[in-house]
């Protein structure tokens, strides 16, 4: 007899009541105003990931040392980003309430308000790290409240003030570099001043929200939004191993990947290596 | 003293007032679910174009005999379909109300409901000529509405029974062709039939939709979900030109074009030609 | 608690207990002396046949009413290819023996040579239908007896001499066409005379190969020797529907797609009605 | 001791005393004004045409069996179209006072004005077959006489009235189809007429210059300015048995490919099938 | 009434009367020898443009707060380089005359000849400042003068000994180096030296060509040359700051974007960012 | 009379009798497991080598003043690896017989150990330096020991323990890297230590095999496994122009170039600047 054919992000294949940590993939990018796309990275990023090994040399660990569980795409309405927003909410609530750590492969960035809603639910007190060249905090964008243009401003709305800590942005209308002035802590350009605000969050419950186009275009091009003068590899993974092994990640989304734009597939294979990166320093 | 940088659909250059018909591009794929990029067909076709003769050997016709405005693209509410059809009704009145026919550019196939809802507010009556490989007649696309999966159902709840006519239906789940065999006219796979329907709809005012997906993918691979067995392009063509120049077009649409998904550009070229073809046969 | 992600060519999603028909990939590629691509191909038709329906307007059937089990890729060791055969035969045998008919997905030709080797191992006289651009009928390529362009011709001796019929061959070096003169009845170029095969075998059981650049490259341009003056879709399709219901097909395999060579996806998307069709036609 | 790295279109490796047919490339596109890449075309050509095999099943001839001579490439200087054609003229006339036939590779079709000169030269009362889908009878463009759009008016200004038959033509202005009217014999869309051609030229030295762009650009994407409507590879594959194998072509060139926007390599392919069956058809 | 559909680069939408700095594009490759598609440059990043922001957080400045004019792309004739120049420097010769500043985007960068020829009719005692990875310091290229390769050679005999100073360049052939030892400034793979040369050009009126292949080909694929070894997106942004905001800058130009050789995109949006950077630095 | 169309690598272009230095193409890829197209790289680098000058500015020489030969590429039996690299190693032989060095171009980097074998046959005492993202030190891949995963294990068996310095290793699975504690001495991540290792090596035969994805993907991104993370152009270009002027290079490989997966042309224009220094460098 033969098996069904399961797929999984590489060495998430542990059963679900036995994993610390789970992911799910939230394809959605209906409110993308640029390139689209990002709605096939969960699947791209399956595939691509047999290509990477289960061990990382910079930390000298294996995933298959550790429990992780994938659990799949979520099937999204486009055209109904509220209704996105539930599903992604409740899918990430299931998670949360086992006590698990939920890990979502975005999609564009405005899937991170379905997760921060799910997790600011359960954890008083949250606090958001995030990685991106984009402020993300425009109140609206071309009068719309849910777009990817919006999202940290809709997260400052449940966790609020200072509750926000910016790295590496680059872009943003005016408007939303002063709005950050008294709002949030925002650290332009690069990760300076990221042991400062691991420090500060110590004993705090943490989201981890990641923008892969943080990253400089020449190293990860498949992006809706490439935004040149971005941090390389390397300091995004010493950034996302500081703060995943030092800090209380109780959720995190890695997102913004968009497969079509770069036909190399290496924009593919750093999402990967990111995420098998965080996946080794939360545990 | 420099002009201003006007770009338009090649020979769409005339003074709006003495324009017989006018073109606008309406870019929106918020509710594509699965290959986006129609969004950037308007713009695409318009510098195409200039890659295109003004005179068309089929008709012996030249564009510049005739007056054409392209009055541009709607910047559209990603994110939000219902304020997109407002938006894209909007700029059909305008046109409708000021006595010329109007011409959209898509865009996913739902832009055309916008543009029906104009029309079918200042015509009674209105019958739809539907040029399609998919039958677009779903109730519902995962419990959305406004899909471009249901284009046509929300035509059909406009214009009523018998008065959509489509033809090169070879997609549909089995509710559809059902839906269709008793509140839609369907030929399936080709053109057959159509002599007979411009002959049935001789003095009638008559929207026109086309899917450009129709297409054989051979000669149109630049689109979200090409279907192999489809019309070629002189089919389409006469079909076309048949339709154009027989009947009372009181409006019309072009979709489906996603030049992302066609690097040869041959996809954006054959809709430029299409496109010709019709403003010289509707006038 | 959440299940597992299980990805199946779309409807194929039965319990292995109940299938009629069962599925698996053979992403080998190895041989391939130009373009290789074809190990891609299980996946990336997996992936697209979420695009396409289940229900056929062609055959007026729906796969939902069928019973077909996807059992995943097998994991080829590249660079051997007498054990990638072993591994295709095993896969292979195992559902032939427990009574059902194998699916199998390519992959290169060649792998057509394992699943052959177990289908005569159950089945006496056996009968091969081949619908390809290329003869396949050289004895050795470069020296080496286990290639692509060889495959028919190890077929050959395994099934003897007239038992292998040929359609749709344009193309192959001269001593190929000469043996086929003597050995396999080929009919180059087209379908003609296919009815009177399917006469003709009306009581044996019978193989079916198919080598998707049968087609023409202008709809099927995702592989690696593409050959222009294929066979249409439809040309395909009705062959295709012909052979699968009216023959006793104790086992098939569709091959060399190479997805990495069509960037617009039109091939896969042929692939994967090709599939439906021969699905729905075969039950 | 090792040999240098000798590289032919296939199976064009005679000694130069020996060939019947001498082939060159003249990757020029220069004058391009859309889009560029023809320059690639002749060593795009050599390299994937040890894809196709030296046998044509539609002639039951073998390459092997005649003697053709590569002469590799022109390097050419871009940014003077004069000097360009000078370069041609003298490469074709030392292989037409070699008493040898030449066959020329482009480049865009410019080119053909160089050789047609070479051959002009050294035969009297010349004819030239004409394949394309535009009628490239401009006077001049953006004021430049020499440009691929006004290629064949040079050419008539050699050749005189009633010596062009133009075949395929769908695309030109207004004033070329005019022209055409008085002073070529134009067939337009299709290959009608051309057996009644080939009648009146039995004995007459003919020139051929085959734009591939006549073929439909669902199987030749990969060209500068496809034009849907084109002709099928099976329909200019017997047009270019016919003309070749019936009549004294005394010179021929295939232009137009233009590698980088056809990214399958089907256009290259589709080029060296062209080019196999018109130098099997030449002797 | 609708209006006609204008394109600008973003925010460059003042009145002509108003300008400061006009743009223009002279998108114009017709003395490229190997990969060529600069000539889509300039429409390449119109359309681009609207995915940057008009804000700079480099500078904390914003484009909406200057007066900006594009005056749209030449229409250039190839085949005929010298007409092109004219053509150029006539529209340079305008925007000059009228005291505003001509920014123009390549196309190849010979087209710098045309407007360096129209600046140094107007002012005296002209100065270069030449970022690039080539010297294009050659006499000719394959006998012609007018090529991209030559283009600073020509320069130079317009403005003299001594009055280019080049950065960064990283390719030539030892003619050129040898060239650059006596007549002009070299710095050789980086800008070191640049506030050294700012310091002396002080009250000067200056040029500034940028070919931004001048950036190493990770963030800047889509060039036709691309040279490995060169500056990062920071260097160069900081470099034009310098530049653009000390210097007197009567003229400037951007070129050698190819799009069709960036199929992600990046490199039109990193020429979008750097001419952002250097509009604002102008004012 | 007209030459024959001889085709080498820029400046490759002595008679062989003369060459210190020959090249060779061994286009094999038949055990990749993920993406293949390595096959495709001899000849692009040929073709891209046009692109470069024969001047480095970095080291101050010319490749007109020295002699190398281009022998071609290998025709070789994909499927059997076993032969492929006999054959390798038989050109090698005879390269090394001649007291020529001997410098492959790859192909998958299994092509080494054919190289190596025949060095090792002629040279005793044999050291390798290996730069490379992966340890490629598996003691088998799915059970094959000839796989590119395996190759420095198997020139491990060749050369012993100590012998095999490697340099910039940032992938690999937990039991490769323990294997190199005790058996090569491994340079992780970067070039750290190669002065000590030229200063060590220094009177010793040495081979040097170049994994071009030692590079970070951002620099080369046509490569079937890219690894973010990597050097660096200067780095590598400096680590090259090192050992080979130092130390006494008798063969060398480069490999591991996919033309495919870089539509830019960057990753071949990369290559072929490497191996112009090392060509200068060795000399």
């Amino acid at each position: 007899m033969l098996n069904k054919n399961i797929q999984t992000f590489i060495a998430c294949d542990c059963e679900y009541e036995n994993a610390e940590i789970v992911l799910f993939g939230a394809g959605y990018d209906g409110t993308t105003s640029f390139r689209a796309g990002t709605r096939f990275a969960p699947s791209a990023i399956r595939n691509e990931s047999f290509g990477i090994e289960t061990y990382s040399p910079y930390q000298n660990k294996d995933m298959t040392d550790y429990s992780y569980f994938d659990s799949g795409d979520l099937e999204l309405p486009f055209g109904n980003p509220e209704q996105v927003l539930d599903d992604i909410k409740e899918r990430s609530g299931i998670i949360l309430n086992d006590g698990k750590k939920t890990f979502m492969i975005g999609g564009e960035h405005l899937v991170t308000l379905g997760q921060v809603r799910a997790v600011a639910e359960k954890y008083n007190d949250l606090y958001i790290i995030h990685f991106d060249a984009h402020a993300d905090l425009r109140d609206d964008y071309l009068g719309q409240k849910l777009s990817h243009a919006c999202v940290l401003r809709r997260c400052h709305e449940i966790v609020g003030d200072r509750h926000i800590f910016q790295f590496g942005i680059r872009s943003g209308d005016r408007e939303e570099f002063k709005f950050a002035d008294g709002h949030t802590e925002m650290h332009k350009f690069t990760f300076d001043g990221l042991p400062e605000t691991v420090a500060k969050l110590k004993d705090k419950n943490v989201y981890l929200t990641v923008d892969l186009d943080v990253l400089d275009p020449s190293v990860f091009a498949g992006t809706g939004t490439p935004e040149a003068g971005g941090v390389s590899f390397d300091e995004l993974r010493r950034a996302l191993t500081l703060v995943c092994s030092e800090l209380n990640i109780v959720g995190c989304d890695v997102n913004e990947l968009s497969p079509p734009y770069d036909q190399s597939g290496v924009s593919t294979a750093v999402a990967c290596k990111i995420i098998r990166e965080m996946l080794l320093a939360l545990l």
